[in-house]
């Protein structure tokens, strides 16, 4: 039987077509709302998977809209009660339920000192949407796995279109690529991602196999796929309680790096480009002290040489854009692990949809 | 035999001394350049140890003087060339060795562009120290094990001194404790916990025994202390190959609580006070899912019930320099856990000094 949790996977390619269509007029407004606002500081709160959607806004606000970006601590407002200055904030608050209350508190907080904000959820009828001036809507449908997997992909195609807007026709050389260009085709390199992971997922090529039967793993990658490594590491506990810890690559070598052997699986997210070739560097590094790596990339993993696993990817979608894609396998290899590992991928042990922390 | 690392722990309360008499004239320069520059944000970059010193001084300035606080991604700077909008930044690099490329990269740029910056470094005559307009010389003398101990609460010293000097005086009213008169009595409070941390260590109650016999563990805080717990998880994985994962009890609440199991040992770094009320509705959750839980903390702890591993030290500290104190026991137990291991806490493998990365 197919799980709730592949099925949800499965429909990432037409959540983020509908989104970007359906969504359209929402974040036109929204994005009519940051630019008369002109702030100065965007913070963002959120936990759990929606923080990692976090951290992706949070590169492709300060690459693309060159603002700082703070990434929210909840408790300075809900246990310190201390008053912040959030005068020119843009406040964002993130969560597919929209009822972790922490995040819903540093947002009203926000708005009564004076920021702008903005929820980003899957349900525009929560207490996150009511608490915020503006929402932008998942439009992911109901999601009954509890591990989070189009709803994640919805929040970073959230983020991406609202960055697209707000830098819509800038002239080349005020920065990277405009992100409006490359939206549209978004959904089209996700279903060729989509089809090319699970076919991949279908050969017994080991990493399944390796993970299911290691209760760690490294999940490594940097830049804007950093959310990307600290995702599948979480997907990874959810589903199949494996300790895998999510790191940049930088990261990784300042001390974790003590943890590489070669009965602990190590899943890289490469990207290519410059992020790829940097990314190598630290790999190779790692592969010295005895990991041994499985490369998941696009088209120049696959002429890497012999003796390191990769999995080639039709990632046709510029770099800004593959966390979205790097989702799919991703989340597909968590959901295989468990059911190999005899584990229900749709209700882990101890988990519920809304978690609620103050 | 001592290790270096047993040594160098205990130098810990004289180095902070030390710090807070010789660096006065210096705290006071840098705070004096803060004043006058009157910055909108803060910007932090350090890596490994040196960045969970920036997650304590991103609290500290937060609830202290309400500026928002950034860390910096650097790879926006090193990998992908993007140059930020600086202005009205503070930015502080952190770095032992100051030989870290990424810090001195990220500020570099930042000075350029404008930026007030300041280096928080145990090497004045470092690269790092070179490429800001100010340093913060942490006076903590040579450290001759891998693992910082004692130049890590040196760091956390440097940046609480300057947050004490910039709140100095201020009215109650304006907002939390008087660090400035706090600060002085911090040095004998480290020896008294170093004390109790040292008899409590050499009693066989179970906790060293327990993470020595496991490959992995959670340690878990909150708040100020979310850095102990990120920083305590980092030496045992240097020092001892564990998988040891720092949480904030908030997020592991969001998915990796799935992870809570009798033979996973939970190291809790828990305040007196409304954080360490808050952090038991989070230890309690866990241990309802199979956690075992060692609770580090100081008179509170001592009143709990029955059934609970508790470590009562004499914390006599406000709750904000609480991460100065919890670093002692903490690294304490990773010099202990990697000798019951078999391994040399002052060189583990794989591991050097300077660690460079860009």
């Amino acid at each position: 039987m197919t799980s709730a949790m592949l099925s949800e996977i499965r429909e990432i390619p037409a959540v983020v077509a509908g989104l970007l269509h359906d969504g359209a007029a929402e974040t036109e407004r929204v994005a009519a709302a940051v630019r008369a606002a002109g702030p100065r500081v965007v913070v963002i709160a959120a936990r759990g998977t929606s923080d990692h959607a976090g951290v992706y806004a949070r590169y492709l606000f300060e690459s693309h809209l060159r603002l700082p970006v703070v990434l929210a601590a909840s408790s300075l407002t809900t246990v310190y009660g201390r008053s912040m200055d959030w005068r020119d904030s843009l406040v964002v608050g993130i969560s597919q339920s929209g009822e972790a209350p922490d995040v819903a508190a540093v947002v009203s907080a926000a708005r009564r000192a004076g920021a702008l904000t903005v929820a980003i959820t899957n349900e525009p009828g929560s207490s996150l949407a009511g608490a915020a001036e503006h929402t932008l809507a998942c439009r992911a449908g109901v999601e009954r796995a509890v591990a989070a997997t189009k709803t994640y992909v919805a929040e970073l195609a959230a983020v991406a279109a609202l960055v697209a807007e707000l830098t819509r026709g800038r002239p080349a050389s005020a920065g990277p690529d405009d992100l409006s260009r490359a939206l549209p085709a978004v959904p089209d390199a996700l279903d060729a991602v989509l089809g090319a992971a699970e076919a991949w997922i279908g050969r017994a090529d080991g990493l399944v196999e390796a993970l299911a039967a290691s209760d760690r793993a490294l999940v490594v990658s940097r830049g804007y796929d950093y959310a990307t490594a600290l995702e599948i590491a979480l997907k990874l506990k959810e589903t199949s309680r494996i300790f895998a810890e999510g790191y940049s690559s930088a990261d990784l070598l300042h001390g974790p790096v003590a943890l590489a052997e070669p009965a602990i699986p190590m899943l890289v997210f490469r990207p290519d480009g410059p992020m790829g070739a940097a990314l190598d560097g630290s790999v190779e590094r790692a592969r010295a002290l005895g990991a041994r790596p499985w490369i998941v990339g696009g088209r120049e993993v696959a002429a890497m040489a012999d003796g390191v696993r990769t999995v080639s990817l039709p990632l046709d979608v510029s770099e800004p854009l593959t966390p979205l894609a790097f989702a799919i396998p991703g989340q597909l290899i968590a959901e295989s692990v468990a059911r190999r590992r005899g584990m229900d991928p749709d209700a882990p042990a101890g988990l519920t949809k809304v978690t609620r922390t103050l």
